[in-house]
Parts: C-alpha cells; structure tokens; sequence
C-alpha cells in the first residue's frame, strides 16, 4: 500500500507546516539522508506543555510524541515536494522528553512517535531510536522528536 | 589485526543482543552508514542506575559507559553479520549523562565509551563526540551512548 | 562570495583549534558528510558557564552559541585543510542549553549559533536544527552546539 492510502485508511490529514521564525528550516536533503529538524507537540495552535512525572501524564506524553511525529510526516511531505513514496526508510528517531529527574518511563512516551511512523510506512518506518529526559524544551513544550529518513534522491 | 583478533586479545566476548519491546530497532543501515540506537549500561540483567553527582560515582559512570560501548560493538556486529571488519569508521558517539545540575565531569564519563571504542577499533575507531548531561534516562539508566558508523555497503 | 571572503568581510578570525584530551577528534569525515563535535563556549581561555534561567542572561547565552558556531567553523576549517569552499551546505545543528526545568527560551540562544552560521556561508548555511535544555554540559558550559555540513569529497 502506498503511504498517500495508508494515511487515508488511517484518516490523518497532514497538518500545514509553518516556516521557523529563525535563522534555520524545518528540513534538509544531502544526498540521499532527509533531516528533519526537531518538531514539538504543536496541533491546531495548541502545544502540549509541562514536565512529565510532574503535570503531564504518560497517556498525554505519548499523544504529544505521536503529534510531534505527525508533524515530522508532514515536514517530510513539504520537503519532498508533496511524494512521500520517495521515504525508502525512517532511519532515526530523537525523542526528547521533558521530565522530572525521578522520571523512567521515557519509552514509554517516545513510543507515541515510533507507532505512529510504523503505522504509516509499515516495515520502511522501522527506526534506530534515542531517548532522553531533558530539563526542558522550547516554549516549554513536553516532548520533542527530530528524524532522519532515507529517500530516493 | 582484525577487529575479532582485536576483541580476543582484549578477552572481550560480545553479549547476546536483544529486541527492544517497543516499534523500533537496535540498528539500521543506510547506505554507507550504520546507526545504532541508544545503549543502555545493561549487562548480565543488571544496570547502573541513578545520577552522576548524587548517587552514581565517576568510577561507575565510566564504567556504565563503556558497559553502553560494549552492547553498542554487540548491536553493531549483530547488524552487519557478525563481520566487523565491514566497520571503516566510528563516526560518533553521542553520550548522555543522567547528572545534577552541578555535576561538570561528562567528558570523563564518556571517555569509558571512547576508550572502548578505540580499543576495539584502533585508529578506525577514532569518532567525534558530543556529551550532554540530561535530568534522567530510559529506565533510571545513568548513561545511555548513541553511535554512528561508516560501514563497507 | 567566497566563504572565505565572507569571513573577512565580517572580520571574523577563526580561532586555533585544539586536540580534545581524550580518545575522540574534532571531526570526522565520512563521504560527503563531515561531523563535528559537541563544540563548547571557550574563548581565548575563557568559558561562558552556568544555567539559562539562572545566573545567565538571554544576552551572554545568544552569544555564546555564537562562540560555539565560530568554534565550529574553525574546526570545520581545520577538518577541510583550511578550504572552506568545499562547504556544500550545513545540514543540521544540535544545540544544548544548560538550564532551569522553568527556562522557555531555547531558540532565542541557539540562534546565536544559526545566525553566525548563515553569515558566514549565506544560504548554504540554512540549516536543519534540534534545540534542547539539559541539565548540565562539560566543563559547566552554558551551551554546546554539534553540527553536521556536506561537503565536497
């Protein structure tokens, strides 16, 4: 099945990308490697914010890691000119969870990320993944995952 | 010498590697690159856990690190076929220390995966480095190290 | 205009790169992607140290992300035989920020780092970027910035 069917089998809609506000892009292509730059949990406006193993519970960690990633798919669409056919592999997640120095269950919430990019490119999603539990992120958000894809230049 | 030559002389035998439990693998290769996922101090069943600063001292953390270098060598050897003569080059590493705010001794921490890696892979071995400290890790894990090859396709 | 050019124009003078003390390198080339290490605040002997949110000003840390840019400039200078022309694009940037859990202002910082990268190499230097906050760097740093450029081989 195509990436363009399976995302509307499983009914997501790419949400538009906006361009950062700063001095860099939201992706890069060098040779066959496609960068996506670190995506936050930002949907309709709205940002998942706050500590995990503090305010933010591990069922909204993980719907943040999910939204962070949906970005990620919608960032790689915007960079490959709409054609995600082009992905012949997810390489690399960074997951990257703001949390209490107490917190442990950073797989858990970074699988948020993982399941959905599986669910959308099958064994080609299947990524070499990092987890860590950070300070804090920008604008305060909960969670942050960048990616690396292999592509068809 | 060969790299197995290498491990036999350092009487290293590789541990068993296993899945992770989650949507992701412990390595993928993209073309002339091999990426490892984030390994944990995890060996025998047993893992070094807590912070640096606090309860986890400088010996230990070096130690938790080049016990992280070791299942790195295992994943990247289970990745290629057993044959690590493929390796050309340790690229990076990526060392993340579960630390105090305080705590300002990362290089020596990583330096038990670097170590490693160059006893293993001599000047082949030879990477570039970044060593961050995080407020906490997958599982309670004091260090977790990342890695990056170039491998004969 | 040359890179080389630019720097002049913006009388920039790269600093002396030095060996890291341990078992790892400035940078490593691998094809056409050359990596750079976790580069640090340092300056003429001197270190921007401390936490964001704490006893460091927005101010000190937007530049010193761009001393850490000039760093890696000078290593990347130093990796290329001193060509910078061979500077293809800069692909990604890792920027870490020593930080309080309450600090929201990451990209601010970081892009001291983005902002001397696109000065110098133009729209080659338009970047991919991973903001994140730690709890605390090497050395007591304030900020450490990676980066990753394709290069001519």
């Amino acid at each position: 099945m195509s990436v363009a069917a399976k995302l509307k089998e499983l009914n997501v809609a790419l949400p538009p990308v906006t361009a950062p506000v700063a001095n860099y892009v939201p992706a890069v292509i060098a040779g066959n490697l496609l960068y996506i730059s670190g995506q936050l949990p930002l949907r309709d406006g709205q940002m998942t914010k706050g500590h995990l193993g503090a305010e933010v519970t591990i069922e909204q960690g993980y719907e943040a890691a999910k939204t962070c990633a949906l970005n990620i798919v919608a960032q790689a669409a915007a960079a490959l000119g709409g054609d995600l056919e082009r992905v012949v592999r997810c390489v690399r997640l960074g997951g990257f969870i703001s949390c209490t120095p107490e917190f442990v269950d950073h797989p858990k919430i970074v699988n948020g990320a993982s399941d959905f990019i599986v669910s959308v490119f099958g064994d080609k999603g299947r990524h070499a993944r990092t987890s860590i539990g950070v300070s804090s992120l920008p604008l305060g958000a909960a969670v942050e995952v960048e990616a690396l894809f292999e592509i068809k230049p």
